[in-house]
């Protein structure tokens, strides 16, 4: 993968929205959802472009792409495009690159396929085969360990091993989608016995998501050096997770209920070739062990990283009765990350690992060095005991009924065009049921 | 759900095999299954009847079925037959139950549409969306505990809360799938790094596995009262383990990359309504906590426990060269789990979590309070340091490349067919690749 004419800086856009300074879909991004416009009963493929979509199904777009694409494009999910492979994206991306530029000759057959982003709903990009989330920033990895091993806040495993474990796929969900405070087995502090009762230490964890392009067979690692073309694109992620239930239930075996009641992605997938501009040297401290030779790589080495810069907000739901804007949380970039996108794809297959078309990758939380810079309120207010001011007379420990949050990439560049990875928006409704 | 005309141990087959004294498959059973004659490219739904396999995509059958559950069955995996829920199944189950019994009429019809199970190759009986791996017997956690921790064998939380741990999917295959053995980071004790290795302390798990006929919506638990209804069947489960991977990995989120390489599952699903005649009480001492509200219910406290008589056996490289029969390892029952499989349901729901058709639900190694009633080599051996003699001058403290491991299954009860789940086999093979 390497930089080409997609990336020009000074491309622009026929579709005017797509050229505004803040815009997060320029003509340098082009990234795939699944949607529908509202109202209608299924879900097609497009691509976003300033505030529109252009409609990927619509016969003047398909004829401008390879039939091989133009066909995977038909479908309802992105899974059968993602199993093209890395040489047929960037073949399609840079077809639809062309048809998007100012000047186009073709802008006209283009125009009729584009809708506007407002009057759409999103699906789940992919239908996701198996979720799995890492913890690839030290950052968070030291706090939270802080707050429960004082005296060993990093555990001797964390610099040698991209530490994860198996999420729940069935209930990651696309962005607005209904959050319900989940129920589960809490013990409080000094109680004999736990008590089955909402959660009153609701999280939320600022994460990219990974979408597998084409996977591996059982039985065969995939190479770091391989790694990248594995991975179609990138989304944001928020791993919500019950800090109560989640302290009773995780030994020895782990997150269970804490995390499984939802995991919120946002709608478009931003491609791992869309992103390039934006990677560069891993982080790792001169005294810090070098990684295992399986998950060495010159390349990756100094461009294993990914500079997107994150931002989680809220809006309370007294926030929105006074029309005041979300605040901001914390503001981050994953290039902190101690663990790269390339060494999580190449660890899980390390051992046999098959992964397939669709499946997703979380990075855990992204947290960088300074207190801003703490990607979930459990970090922010150190274990809820330092509240958090978030408007006018409201602070926060954990999250409340009502509670919006919303996250956002962006990556910027001197030099490049910057390209943004939309929203992924959670509202915190109250348990699903009596109790 | 409840004792019915299917359940008769009076009943006969027109197929001889299936009245055998030892038979798995007597037409009390009826287990399920996708499958395809060798040389086939498509696979099948079939049940089993003694040694043939009744495939129920023939006209001959299908005209014996309701529409719906034939069209069902006309399937190439069982999903579309476990979305119909418990009515049907039992509907179904009951004209298959007619359709094979001696002296029926049809015989000669269905007779037409009898395949050779020798004949046969099978496919995972379902599309698992999601796999959740138990750890309900106590015996197991309790021996688990005293190698890791002597002074605390079992945590505080597991009396109180069935312990799970999202597992992997895309690697659980069937049966008389290729077992490689796995790499990864392993930390010799005492060393100051770990190093990339062959695990050598691969383990096998006895466990059952779960699968889940309808599913529930995001957001609504499913109660304990229901959770029956929610299962379909049960097939064998080898949670292939390996120990020296799992301890470096595991703190602080679980087992990862020590599991994912492959899970084995049988290939025939036993219907919960086959299983009917083999529950009973529960497991809890006097002085056990009760189960908090959401987790108990009358009728499962009575008849909550399933009673499979589980034994693994291993066959060496060296055995099989002397032809020398499979040595049992193990023998132990399922009735001596902590928790239920409806426990399991309920709990893994009772946070909103989304359980969908086809989900695979692990019971965890199923351990009995003696010595030989271990489902693991990791007890048998306390921790590899008791090599178990298999045979004439061979012993094994973990498996070595070339070593099948074959689960089995059997429901025996005074007064009722004896109910058989088949075999759950896998070979030991050396590393998929070189190092």
């Amino acid at each position: 993968m390497q930089l080409n004419e997609t990336h020009d800086p000074g491309l622009r856009s026929w579709v005017p929205s797509a050229n505004a300074q803040d815009a997060d879909f320029p003509v340098q991004n082009l990234p795939f959802a699944a949607f529908r416009m509202k109202g209608e009963a299924a879900f097609r493929i497009g691509v976003a472009i300033g505030d529109a979509i252009v409609d990927l199904s619509h016969p003047g777009v398909a004829m401008l792409l390879e039939p091989q694409i133009a066909e995977a494009c038909r479908a309802s999910t992105l899974n059968d495009l993602m199993a093209l492979g890395p040489a047929a994206w960037s073949r399609g991306r840079l077809n639809l690159s062309r048809a998007l530029r100012a000047g186009n000759a073709q802008a006209d057959r283009v125009g009729a396929a584009l809708l506007p982003q407002a009057g759409a709903e999103y699906r789940l990009p992919a239908r996701i085969g198996d979720y799995s989330d890492f913890y690839t920033s030290i950052f968070h990895a030291s706090a939270v360990g802080r707050l429960m091993r004082p005296d060993q806040p990093l555990l001797p495993n964390y610099k040698w091993i991209p530490i994860a474990y198996h999420g729940r796929a069935s209930s990651v969900c696309v962005s607005d989608s209904e959050i319900s405070r989940p129920i589960g087995q809490i013990r409080v502090p000094g109680a004999d016995a736990p008590a089955v009762a909402a959660s009153q230490r609701l999280d939320y964890e600022v994460e990219l998501g990974v979408f597998i392009g084409v996977g591996n067979v059982r039985g065969q690692p995939i190479p770091i050096r391989d790694a990248w073309k594995h991975v179609f694109g990138v989304v944001l992620l928020n791993d919500w997770s019950a800090r109560d239930i989640q302290a009773w239930e995780y030994q020895p075996l782990g997150p269970f209920l804490s995390k499984s009641f939802a995991t919120t992605v946002s709608p478009w997938a931003v491609t791992a070739e869309a992103l390039l501009p934006f990677r560069g040297p891993w982080l790792r401290a001169a005294d810090d062990p070098q990684p295992l030779p399986y998950l060495q790589d010159l390349a990756e080495r100094s461009s294993g990283a990914l500079d997107i810069v994150l931002e989680a907000s809220i809006q309370t739901a007294a926030m929105r009765a006074k029309k005041l804007a979300p605040v901001r949380l914390s503001r981050t970039s994953s290039r902190h990350a101690y663990w790269t996108i390339a060494q999580m794809v190449t660890h899980h297959t390390s051992n046999g690992c098959n992964l397939r078309t669709g499946d997703l990758l979380g990075t855990g939380t992204q947290s960088g060095p300074t207190p801003g810079e703490a990607g979930s309120l459990l970090e922010l207010t150190v274990g809820g005991r330092e509240p958090l001011a978030v408007s006018s007379g409201e602070s926060r420990t954990f999250l409340e009924d009502g509670d919006e949050v919303c996250l956002r990439g962006v990556c910027e560049r001197e030099g490049f065009a910057r390209i943004g990875l939309g929203t992924a928006i959670g509202r915190v409704l109250p348990v699903h049921a009596p109790q």
